[in-house]
């Protein structure tokens, strides 16, 4: 799929010392609580709404309309990254999840530990949802028994629960490689080297894998075998310093957006998580840095866990936050989220996100209508709704740097 | 053309119990009538005015902008194909327009009788527009005179005045036939098997077919000749079934709508056409069916026929209809149109359509403005304004029948 938009951007792109902030609250948009409104419009937020009366608002779309974005395609869209065009794969995500350092000729696999029946058919597929401690317990006999395939180093990390990653580095490996995962229960794991994947070196070799891990876990109770999928090698995305001519730091406490700010070529500062340390840290990255993503999870957490109170909390606490960033005078400043996580449903969601840019030149709302920052008075804002991946290019435009297309 | 889109959200799409109904008031949107504003404002529909206040309220754009829709693309928007990749020939559509029952073989194509003079130019495309018993009086002597080709059954249907449908019944018929009709007077019809199309055996045998014709219809006053366009066959339309993982049904009673339904793999339940009767079937449908078609036609023909006042009366019919479906509790009901027919116009047109959701998970509009159902309080909805295959999609995502993308 070709890139039109991007590689339209890409070479209109010039550098200047303007400086771009990107605030994400993780998961911010929200629905209507019985009608109560939605979290922004519940929370205190005397500084956002200040802001947004000098702002330029609008909703964006993270992936397509009704498309329910994961973390990593809600950030690569706010990144300016199509979130079709560029798929990272689920392997590549978890390793990215638990900070693993992923070289180019890795190939990475999401593991569940499962059990199996005594003729191989699977009875959980999430092995009764071990503990962390029995998931690393299991793992570390897995680390012992296993034999290596020749010229091939098998890593694993224990994820949570049921979950890990298995991470093969050798030179020359595929990720042709089919999901071992059925599924369903009541049927044997999948063949990693069925047609089509059966001219793959590598499917064999995860498939000889697969095999000692099974008689190594013989006698488990529980986690008595493993299931792998989404086999993936780091996708080579271009970097923001050669595709937006930007020089990007992350100021991000959480391994996953660590990851994703790293694949993109950020310079990671600090590990930030609380709403003040986010903010503090962010502009000290601002000081070496013309782009600076700053990642406050908590919005996100409280959503997932139909914590509507917690995530009203949340926004107030980056809200009072929020005049350490003022103060430090970003040329451009976004606050927004990857994607909606509303309480109510206690999961991501499709709903279009609520952006403020605070930036030069913007038009303003004379005559026009609702006040300050949630999501019915960005449906009213000027910058309408979009696609996020035209959130970054636009925030490049207000800060001078790209060019005019065209003579 | 690739339906990226489409084929996006079919990846994600998963099948649950939960039920969506989409009733198309075909044609629904209006413009302005002379400072009065659209049918939709003047008609008297409290039970949409209050529904509106519980729902999602947007815009859909048929086909693209200043595209005006026929109905079957109009439709095909609404059940998410984009109109524009899946296209359908104008002889399939007339064929669906007599509920014809095409088989996979058949070729169908669109007949315009028309007068030629003695040196066999063109001088009426519609033959003075003959009646209905005319047509079928003239359609006769051809099925009565006509020898057909060796292999291939040729049948006829009148549709109304000067039209009606041919098709072509037999093994290895292809499409690649030329329109015969030239568009203007004063010319000979055109040659079906003229250059480029002058490789299709079937061109060959539909030329010998309108040689015959010209005989048979010698000697007839108005319509002695036939002229032919949009030659095609029954475009192979992933069925909603695997598409979308929908068990879809249809209740209308109008024979396009109902093959365009048919198309697409919907079970079609009774012919209701009165509003009465379309919501009663409608809820009739939903007992096996987690997505029902409803359709009631009358708003499209009264602003066909420049009738406002009739327009307004069918809106108020439906209306009165409204609490049947209701009471049946769909998780999701979508009031909407296939397209805009102003009765100033008499005719089809490109502005966007009023859609009003009712589902779980809406956002809202606290602090926000505009009430009621109608094409300005639409432009004002948390929908914004979208394409129409983009409308089953989130009617999806608020069922819960879409995953999520990406981890």
């Amino acid at each position: 799929m070709e890139d039109i938009y991007g590689n339209l951007i890409s070479s209109l792109a010039i550098r200047n010392d303007r400086k771009i902030v990107l605030l994400v609250m993780d998961g911010v948009g929200d629905c209507d609580n019985n009608g109560n409104g939605t979290a922004l419009q519940m929370a205190k937020k005397p500084n956002m709404d200040a802001l947004a009366t000098k702002s330029a608002l609008g909703l964006a779309i993270p992936v397509a309309q009704a498309i329910t974005p994961g973390s990593g395609p809600g950030h690569l869209g706010l990144f300016g990254y199509d979130p079709v065009i560029y798929q990272v794969g689920r392997g590549v995500l978890s390793a990215l999840g638990v900070e693993f350092h992923l070289e180019d000729r890795d190939v990475a696999a999401r593991l569940n530990f499962c059990t199996i029946d005594a003729i191989g058919l699977v009875t959980d597929r999430r092995a009764g949802r071990i503990s962390d401690d029995e998931n690393r317990r299991v793992l570390q006999k897995i680390k012992v028994g296993l034999k290596p395939p020749a010229g091939v180093e098998v890593l694993f990390e224990t994820e949570a629960e049921h979950r890990a990653v298995m991470v093969l580095r050798g030179d020359n490996l595929d990720d042709h490689i089919g999901d071992t995962d059925p599924q369903v229960t009541g049927t044997a794991p999948l063949a990693a080297n069925r047609a089509p994947f059966d001219k793959s070196k590598t499917a064999a070799i995860v498939a000889d894998i697969i095999a000692q891990v099974q008689n190594i876990l013989a006698g488990e109770p529980k986690a008595n075998m493993i299931l792998a999928r989404g086999f993936a090698k780091n996708p080579a995305l271009p970097k923001l310093a050669q595709r937006y001519k930007l020089n990007p730091a992350a100021a991000a406490g959480y391994p996953m957006y660590r990851g994703v700010a790293k694949l993109l070529g950020m310079t990671l500062i600090d590990k930030p998580t609380s709403a003040l340390d986010v903010a503090t840290v962010a502009v000290k990255a601002m000081q070496d840095h013309d782009f600076v993503f700053a990642h406050f999870k908590y919005t996100d957490k409280t959503g997932e866990d139909g914590d509507l109170a917690g995530k009203i909390g949340r926004i107030e606490e980056m809200d009072a936050a929020l005049p350490i960033l003022l103060a430090a005078k970003p040329d451009v400043l976004i606050i927004t989220g990857d994607h909606s996580t509303p309480p109510s449903m206690k999961s991501h969601s499709w709903h279009p996100v609520p952006v403020l840019m605070k930036a030069p030149c913007i038009r303003g709302s004379k005559g026009g209508c609702c006040e300050g920052f949630d999501e019915v008075a960005c449906r009213f804002g000027e910058l309408g709704t979009f696609l996020s991946k035209e959130l970054l290019p636009l925030a490049m435009a207000h800060a001078g740097k790209l060019e005019k297309f065209g003579a």
